[in-house]
C-alpha cells in the first residue's frame, strides 16, 4: 500500500471542542527482568484504574526490529511517516542544544579535535571540560562572523560537542563528513554529494570555515580543529496544526523534544524541569489550546543508564499526575512512550510500546493494568506508531466518514 | 508508506560475532479438529519450556487470506518482498528436481503428452511409471544437444513431469505457455509475449525445440510430445550474506529448499535424509557460518497428505532436537513455519504461522507453550514474514539505531 497518511486525515478532519493529550514517557517499555519489567514493579493505582476505563495495545515505532532514534520515534507518534520524512543529525544535535533553528540554516555537528600538522590526532581533544569548550567556541565567534555572505556561529555541547550553524541563501545539505572517522588520519574536507552549484558552493564556504578554524585556532594546545559531521537543513515538514486542524501544545523540559515540537509546528510552552511543573503548565493553558503533547523523559534516561528502579520511580510519579489530568476532563488521554529503552539493554530498543488510550467511545473492559503484557493483549492490537494520530482524532469525534 | 525492506537494513546492519538460527518446520501450522491442532495434541516438553523463554507471535506469509506457495513463503522468512520478487514455477520445478539452474538458463515445466495428428488427447500421458519418463528424456537428449547455438537438455520428474532447460546468451523468459490447458484440443506453440528480439528468438527456438520432439517421439505410444509452462529465467535476488552481513549455511533435505537457499546466495550444506542428520550437519559446521536455516519437510508432507497423526509424531521428533540446538547456545533461535498446512484441508492454506523467537533480549513470559493458540496471543503479534528477518537481526544486536 503507498498513501500519504495526512493526505488522507487532511480531507477528513474536523474541528470541534474536543481536548487530547498524548502523555509520552518517553522509552517506558521494557523487557521483563525476574519476570517483571518497570511498568510492572511500579506500584500506579490510578494508571491500572485507567487501563479498565480505556483500550490498550502495543506499537511498532517505525518497522519491527528496528530500533528507533528519538527523531523517527516522535514523527511517527505525530502522525508523519518516518521513513518519508528524516530529521538530520545536526538538527537533532541542535535541537538538543537548543540551538534555533530556520528555514536558511545549515547546521551540523561538531567535534572540537586535536590536530598535528594535517593529521588528527584525537577526534575528541582529549574529552574537555564543557567550559573549556565554551571559552573556544566564543573565540571562534569573535573572530569569525561570516563567510561569503553566509553568517557563522558556533555553539558549546558537553565534553568536545558542538554545532556549527550556516545562515544564507541558497545553501545546500549536500555535503559529505568532514571527519576522517577515525585517529591518526589526515583532516578531511567537505564536498558536494550532489552536482549544483548550490552544494558546490556550500561546500566552499564550510572549507573556508574549517580553514579558518585551524588558523584561529593553531594556539590551542587540545581543542585546534573541527570535524564536521550529519549536515542538515530545516526539515521541511507538513505543519502539524494545519494537517489535523487543532492547536497544539507541546509540554517538555529537554531542549531535543520541545525542538521536535516546533518542527512539526507545535507552541512550544515555557515549563519547569519536574513532572509536576509540567502538570501545572498544562492546567494553566488548558482552556488555550486542544491538543497537548506532555512529555516526561526520564523514564529513557534511568533506562538508559541501566536504572531499573529509579525508572519504576518515574513511572509511579507519573501515575501521581493521573488524576489531576483527568480532573481536567480530557476527551481522549493516551498515556504511551515514544520507543522501548530496557534499562536490562541501556539503549532505546525495537520492543513494541505500550500504549493506552481513555475516551468514553474506547472498546474498554479486557484490560486490567497499564504494562507490556496487558498491552500486548488489548483490543487495539499492534499498530505502527503512525497509526496513534488518526486514532486520536477519530475518538475525539473530529474524523468525518471516509467514502459514503 | 512504499520502501524496500532490504535497503534499510542494509544501511543500518552490522557484524558480530552472533549465532541465528532459523528452525522451520514446513506447513506447521494447522487447524484445530475436535479442537487440537497438531501442534496442541504434540507431545513438546522442549519446545513448550523454550516457549515460556521465548517471545511469540504469528506470521503472515504473504497477505491475510493469501495462501503461499514454497517459493514466496520462503522468500518472506527471508526478508524478501514476495509481492516484488517472483520466483518462475519452471524455476522452482527445477529446483525440486535438483536441475542446476544459471544466469544463462531458461527453463520450464513440462508434461508429456499422447497427441494424435496436431490433437492433445491427454495431457498427462497416461500417468507413465517414472522410469518410463526417464527413458523417453535419455532419447530426446541423445537426439537434441542444440537448436540454433542454444543448449538443451530435458531432466525427468515424476510421472508425466519433466524439466526443460535451455542454455544460451540471450534467452527471455517473455513466453506464453505451450499448452492447451485441456484434452481434445489442437498443440499450442508458445509465443513471445515482449515486443524485444530476445523473446521472439527464444520463441522460435522452443517451438523449434517442439517440433523436433514430436518428430523424435512419433513411435512412442503414449509419451509422443510435450507441453510447456512456466517459462522462467534465473531471478536476480539480492544476495542474502550481502544484505544482511551473514555467513550463512542451508541444512536441508528435500532439493526445492536447497535450490531456494541457493537462489538468495545461502550455502548449502550437504546432509543426509533425517531430521537427526540435519541437527548433526548444524553441529559439525556451526563454528563456521553465524546464520542458519535449518528446514524440516515432512511436517508439510503429512500436512499434504492430511495425515494428522504423522504431522504430530514429526512436530514430536523435531521437539526432541531442540535442547541439542540449545546447547550450541544460538544467540537467537527461532521457530516457526514457511506457511500453513491443515491436515485437514490436504493443502497449503493462508492461516497465520506459529512464530516463536528466544533471545535473552525476549520480552518472554507471557506464553506457557508453543501451539497455534499462544502464539495468536503473544507479545510479537502478528505480523508479516517479511519482519521475521529485522526481527532476528535486532535481537542479535546487529542493527544500529535508525536515525538519531
Amino acid at each position: 500500500m503507498t498513501y500519504d497518511r495526512q493526505e488522507i486525515l487532511k480531507k477528513i478532519v474536523n474541528k470541534n471542542d474536543t481536548k487530547m493529550i498524548l502523555l509520552v514517557m518517553d522509552g517506558v517499555g521494557d523487557i521483563p527482568i525476574d519476570a517483571k519489567t518497570p511498568l510492572m514493579c511500579a506500584d500506579t493505582p490510578n494508571l491500572d484504574k485507567l487501563a479498565k476505563e480505556s483500550e490498550l495495545g502495543q506499537t511498532i515505532p517505525v518497522l519491527r526490529g528496528i530500533t528507533p532514534g528519538s527523531g523517527p520515534a516522535h514523527l511517527s507518534l505525530f502522525g508523519y511517516d518516518p521513513l518519508k520524512y528524516e530529521i538530520g543529525r545536526g538538527i537533532l544535535e541542535a535541537l538538543g542544544i537548543d540551538v534555533e533553528v530556520g528555514e536558511k540554516d545549515l547546521v551540523a555537528r561538531g567535534n572540537f579535535a586535536t590536530v598535528e600538522g594535517d593529521i588528527v590526532v584525537d577526534r575528541r581533544a582529549g574529552r574537555p571540560a564543557t567550559e573549556e569548550n565554551a571559552r573556544v567556541c566564543e573565540i571562534i565567534n569573535s573572530k569569525i562572523e561570516e563567510i561569503r555572505g553566509v553568517k557563522v556561529r558556533v555553539f558549546p555541547g558537553k565534553e568536545h560537542r558542538f554545532v556549527v550553524k550556516f545562515t544564507g541563501d541558497n545553501l545546500s545539505d549536500n555535503l559529505s563528513d568532514a571527519d576522517p572517522q577515525k585517529n591518526g588520519l589526515p583532516i578531511v574536507f567537505t564536498e558536494p554529494t550532489s552536482d549544483d552549484n548550490s552544494a558546490k558552493f556550500t561546500a566552499e564556504v564550510v572549507n573556508e570555515f574549517l580553514k579558518n578554524l585551524k588558523e584561529i585556532l593553531k594556539n590551542e594546545p587540545k581543542l585546534n580543529f573541527g570535524l564536521l559531521r550529519g549536515f542538515s537543513k530545516y526539515p521541511d515538514l507538513p505543519n502539524f496544526e494545519k494537517v489535523y486542524r487543532v492547536k497544539a501544545a507541546a509540554i517538555a523540559t529537554y531542549p531535543m523534544y520541545k525542538g521536535l515540537a516546533k518542527l512539526v509546528g507545535m507552541n512550544v510552552i515555557p515549563t519547569g524541569q519536574s513532572i509536576e511543573d509540567e502538570l501545572k503548565t498544562l492546567e494553566e493553558i488548558y482552556n488555550d489550546y486542544d491538543f497537548f503533547y506532555f512529555h516526561v523523559k526520564k523514564t529513557d534516561s534511568y533506562g538508559e543508564d541501566g536504572n531499573f528502579d529509579m525508572k519504576v520511580k518515574i513511572i509511579e510519579e507519573t501515575d501521581s499526575i493521573i488524576p489531576e489530568i483527568l480532573n481536567l476532563n480530557p476527551d481522549v488521554l493516551v498515556v504511551t512512550g515514544d520507543h522501548s529503552t530496557p534499562a536490562f539493554m541501556k539503549s532505546h530498543s525495537w520492543h513494541p510500546v505500550p500504549y493506552m488510550l481513555y475516551s468514553k467511545y474506547a472498546r474498554k473492559g479486557l484490560c486490567q493494568r497499564f504494562d507490556e503484557f496487558e498491552c500486548a493483549k488489548g483490543t487495539l492490537g499492534t499498530f505502527y506508531s503512525i497509526d496513534s494520530m488518526s486514532l486520536i482524532l477519530a475518538h475525539a469525534q473530529r474524523l468525518e466518514k471516509y467514502g459514503a
